[in-house]
């Protein structure tokens, strides 16, 4: 990097490393998904083949980046869990976050074409990340508790609302005869009943694979 | 985003908001690019191929993201600046951060083999990414000077090497006639004389283009 | 310090460094003040005790961070700030905040009894404080003028205020002799008309003096 | 506080917001206390008058913040520690971190006469303070041991070196008397051995109290 009498300006980066000994999630999202996946003629609820390829996105950022020892995705998001002891990059929060991001979405456009063989990409698809700190092992396994019970009900949401438009309803009557009342302070989008039943009205469970 | 009794782990997520009226600067920056250049034959001293697939990424970045003002870009990093008064994602910098440098990834890959159509891209290749505040419009000019500065040491530098080395020289010889002794406190790789001089036995100088 | 096995705690300390090149302003707060004023028998609305006592407490602020160009009080609170270039404990924000409110609060119970010769301190005072970053001038000038603002309203509200309490008026007719009516996005606590007359009936116009 | 066209300068207030279930420690430290303790006379090794009004400040702090579960001191330092649960001030690192160190040096002035009867304070003191968080209880426990140990090593210092120099040895030659070589990675300032020895034949073991 050239010596030089502007280089002062390098003193406005500010430090922005995280605690040690600490859990360290990235979770990447999808950005603008709904618009993506329409564009692509993804399968509703769940496209196979789309799912994979987020798998196969994972495992790069897995191999490139040693430290991880849990990852988990659902949808467009994917979390990432490196060591409490993680050392790369310092710990510096932008360069964990970015490179991790980076590096998911540089493999989900080169891998596309393995994945939807049939499928022209059409524009560069794009993810956010952030990265958060649990201190404890406890709260590490209730934010990925937290991930799977978000994943199962959508993904029981979805099964029933896809199969109730496939069986004729329109989006609109799916959605009414999906909705539920809220109770104060606690307002699930669907009944376990409500669940049982429709999941079984569905092609069958979805069993996600790799 | 399901209600659960485990969404108490969102409160671990930390708000990153960047100051207010305040210029902000991302700077994206290749991973292992010695590599990723070595691998896929890039030309030296500049490749214009990379070069335009490079501002051919930052042309789809500020499409996107309409509240940059001015993007650079050398080599195998670029640097947009945001106007003092972006409003984007409440300036949060994590989000600013992670999505413009996944643009910016998904755009490499994707317009690769535009501009790179008989080298077949053999990896997905990663950026990593920061954000800096400026607070002031003199401060963001020395910024710009300091990446500009910096873009013509090294071309001047990399035009010399690549100069000598294909004349016959080896790399190692190459470097010791470019090599100059440091001075306290300054430590230029490269003198104004050297570089006039070594510059006319070049091919031409150099021409950015998009 | 000493070395041990267990200095490694030390690494948990995080980096807070402020921008350089921006303003910085401190701004100190009594906590609890409404008790602490009550117990010692201020004088409403203002006591020129306490307000010399305040400006004595800056005074002692000022002499010993020489890098404070400005200071501004009113009530209980104090705003002190720092010359864009000041460099004083590497601007860390812990440091400033906590070494200027300790100072402060120190000089108030130092000279509590030079200011009230006849009041006993009843027991030890705090102030919070908050250091705020402001990248130009035009926004530095502006905070200055936002404390203007807020000690001239509250001044001729609580004039007019204890004005018609000590007329014999008790505290709940007083406020609602002064209370107005709220409008959409913009609820003053008071209107230019009743400030001038309450004004006038008051004993005069406050002139703050050290 | 008064609606005004300035009102939008707090916007540049940042959130500071500590992470949750993180046990916290805001460590308070005596600045300049080598000249303070000399302009006041404290008796050295240890002033058990001075130590005795640092541990009344402690209590009036712990009175004052509920949430503390165990504090520890030494010299011209005091360490508070709040429980991971801690809810004060929204667990905001400059709200806690000033409010303690302002009524600890609240309390050091208002209560000094009570310990130091004899002595006239001088000059308002201050301390500076900072805050940090531990994830587990491992840590936090070592960050104990850590304070402590720094205590002893210290204590054993001090006490030996006084004691030399009350016994007619000059300050430089107790200094070299006590010095050790450092060895690689570890510096240690002392030797147990020398320890053993220089507390017998100090005026007795120093035995903490309030």
């Amino acid at each position: 990097m050239a010596n030089s009498a502007y280089e002062y300006v390098r003193n406005f980066e500010q430090n922005d490393s995280l605690l040690p000994a600490t859990w360290l999630v990235v979770r990447i999202d999808g950005q603008g998904f709904t618009k993506f996946t329409a564009k692509h003629g993804f399968t509703k609820p769940n496209d196979i083949r789309a799912l994979r390829l987020m798998n196969r996105c994972a495992k790069e950022v897995m191999e490139c980046m040693t430290e991880i020892v849990i990852s988990y995705g659902q949808s467009d998001e994917y979390s990432f869990v490196f060591s409490k002891d993680a050392k790369a990059y310092d710990r510096r929060a932008s360069k964990l976050n970015t490179l991790l991001v980076s590096r998911f979405t540089s493999a989900y456009v080169f891998y596309w074409s393995e994945f939807f063989p049939d499928t022209k990409l059409q524009f560069p698809p794009a993810f956010d990340s952030r990265v958060v700190q649990y201190p404890s092992d406890r709260i590490m396994r209730d934010y990925l508790c937290w991930r799977q019970v978000d994943c199962h009900i959508n993904n029981m949401y979805n099964t029933c609302f896809w199969t109730l438009v496939k069986g004729g309803m329109s989006n609109k009557d799916a959605m009414n005869r999906l909705e539920v009342r809220c109770q104060k302070g606690s307002c699930p989008r669907f009944w376990p009943g409500d669940i049982a039943i429709c999941a079984t009205t569905a092609a069958g469970p979805f069993v996600p694979s790799n």
